[in-house]
């Protein structure tokens, strides 16, 4: 009972270590082994009811990139940066998204799917509410969110910087991937800093002031 | 160059410890000094622009805890978690938010707001567009996300347990917690799990086919 993993020291200090790069060190790549675990980290992120709505377009190809880059404001990250991972997350939840979940479910935990009924039919009337209530978009967006953020946090533990971005054309990123059922919504570059020449490198972090961000109830 | 902060087997490890617990055991509390350290990683969380849209609402107090949970399909969590966290995004960005960005900014850096003033500029413009394009809540709502991702993988590498959650009454929650320029999105409760008579804590981890959902361009 309450095994602590990690040294909290070295959290705190990856956490600080950490920011949005944005001159990265192109000649500089994240090994095969490192680039696996932040997938995992990524795949591990939880979501709403499990149902991680949303695909991870890890995009290697040099000529997508650099298309990618001419209609994201031309930042050097897209192209600079060893491994990009665009965020998309799916436009609708139909009764197919609640059905494969627990095949899965039942698959992995060896388990029936006539003992998952329930859950079945609370997934589906979720999914429903979320789709009549015209929020769906905005949930599954929300959920790729957590994965943002456990593949930032993950690399920062492994000394890899990643810089979340927001500024792009979604809709050019949608056809450039070609995706139809899942829309971009954030990208992650990621990789390793040139800490000589970014002028971001050697500025002190800036965040609120705890008392302005942290309420006490 | 390329300092490793973490062991990598240690990620992995804690992030496959990690499920949303979802029977507390109520007598266990995360001592001050931990949460402090979960704290420091919501502060620490990236957020677009380094605007921080939101608010993070610790609720000790027990009569406000009994209260969200009767909002809260009577979740457990909420009141037997050793603390819960509201996560509360921003209805609408002004030109003060730019304005107390940037003096954060020069305050922090020692820098003169008039060196800012292009930086101002953009950021003013931004929350301009996303107010009048009608999607400033969806996108501060998804800010607040990375935070809850990173307050979630922060606590499992302490193992320390966190459960995201949705599933309750967001306007009687803004009305409990008396919010109005914020609107509760998500909550995280966060302690230690009661393993012995959770039925989820066996189970094992269900998540997609990595080929379902990472895609190699």
């Amino acid at each position: 009972m309450g095994r602590e993993f990690v040294e909290k020291e070295k959290i705190v200090e990856s956490l600080n270590w950490r920011y949005a790069v944005k001159l990265y060190d192109a000649s500089r790549k994240v090994s095969e082994a490192d680039w696996k675990l932040l997938e995992d980290a990524m795949l591990l992120a939880p979501s709403s009811m499990g149902i991680q709505p949303y695909k991870f377009i890890v995009v290697k190809d040099p000529e997508t990139r650099e298309r990618l880059k001419s209609v994201s404001y031309g930042q050097t990250q897209i192209t600079d940066a060893s491994h990009l991972v665009v965020f998309a997350y799916k436009k609708t939840l139909t009764d197919t998204d609640a059905e494969k979940l627990i095949d899965r479910i039942a698959g992995v935990r060896g388990t029936s799917r006539e003992s998952l009924a329930d859950l079945e039919a609370s997934i589906r009337s979720a999914a429903k509410k979320a789709v009549d209530g015209g929020y769906v978009e905005t949930w599954n967006s929300r959920q790729a969110y957590i994965a943002l953020g456990f593949l930032i946090e993950t690399a920062a533990m492994m000394g890899i910087d990643a810089t979340p971005m927001e500024g792009f054309d979604a809709e050019r990123y949608n056809e450039i991937l070609g995706l139809d059922d899942h829309a971009a919504v954030a990208v992650a570059a990621v990789g390793y800093r040139d800490a000589e020449n970014d002028w971001l490198a050697p500025l002190p972090k800036v965040r609120k002031d705890p008392a302005d961000l942290i309420v006490h109830v």
